[in-house]
């Protein structure tokens, strides 16, 4: 049996990851394709543990810059080794809402971290595997933030200060023009259409896949 | 105002390291330097809650070795920056029960990781800062298990088989042979000796730096 895909989908607060995330994993399972979705900060009992200690100081103290860091990275670690890679080993195709291109735009290119420090330290705690399709939602920073408002209580990213979310904005930007494996979509129109851009994609990865094993 | 010393003490479990830190930090300051006493994982609020994902599985689901290494990693980050380095800075000797050779001692000669990586990722947790003295208190392994049993719930590590902490044990040797940083004392014979020796070389280093500002 084939090795499943790994796609994942990145973008700023508000962006409309979740449900894009939704929408395509059932578009996916209607087409036959076994499919098993995850997020991040999460994904496993440990990594959702430490994902309120990073975005709600569960602990009553915020981590460290570095400290932040390495707990992502921790989370990732356990996602990696308990959840993705069995699964894509299964033949399952896995969708996670956020991956390592989160830690590129936010401790990268937000806190001002070295990215090819981060990219190093990314490919330990990920063991170098890494996603076959990145899709970054892509909408303008004043757009973001009000989608953020409309929500609930907001978490230790979203309460950051705006240039920090221009920074991140922007370095997601850079990110998929030097990467052939993000695709970035505008996610400012309308819901569907956004939907189909994305699926556009996915057919096509999906399609090769058929080929190959025709 | 001079920096203050930092001093780690590293070995096995029940080889005396807390009881040797409580008597070495009463008579560094009865001596008139003050003192801050930590220990890893843990020492801040966020440490903390991770120590109890270390050791206790609160999440409920024990961490992979990955996984694991990193959590460790965020506790020292955190450590350092909120407690260690600023305390040092003030001019105070801080005292830590365990810190980067029990990485080296438990992830590397323990789980097998690659030691040139772990000290890298070490070194960016820390951000180079290393202690200025090591003590590695050595007890047999035999000595080191039968003190263990006589304690409370036991925690994931003491759990570990004795394979491991016979390789863990190796290690602290090895690493101690290695490093001019690290002292090896024998923890087998009567408190107050091991004390004396600990004395012995702290008090070296204390009368260094008295020289020093003379």
């Amino acid at each position: 049996m084939a090795r499943g895909r790994f796609i994942t989908l990145e973008g700023p607060e508000g962006a409309g990851k979740s449900t894009h995330l939704a929408l395509l994993a059932e578009r996916l399972r209607a087409a036959g394709v076994p499919v098993l979705t995850t997020r991040e900060p999460g994904g496993t009992r440990l990594g959702e543990a430490v994902r309120a200690l990073l975005q709600y100081d569960a602990a009553g103290e915020a981590p460290t810059p570095t400290a932040e860091l390495l707990l992502f990275l921790a989370c990732r670690a356990q996602l990696m080794d308990e959840v993705i890679r069995p699964a894509l080993e299964r033949g399952e195709w896995v969708l996670s809402d956020r991956f390592c291109d989160s830690t590129f735009a936010y401790q990268g290119y937000g806190r001002g971290m070295d990215l090819a420090e981060l990219k190093a330290l990314n490919r330990f705690a990920t063991h170098a595997w890494k996603p076959d399709l990145t899709v970054l939602l892509d909408i303008p920073e004043e757009e973001s933030r009000a989608r953020v408002a409309g929500r609930g209580r907001a978490d230790r990213f979203e309460r950051e200060q705006d240039a920090f979310h221009r920074r991140v904005a922007e370095g997601f930007r850079a990110l998929a023009k030097g990467s052939a494996r993000i695709l970035r979509i505008d996610s400012t129109g309308a819901r569907e259409e956004t939907a189909r851009a994305i699926w556009a994609a996915v057919e096509t990865l999906l399609q090769k896949e058929r080929d190959h094993d025709a």
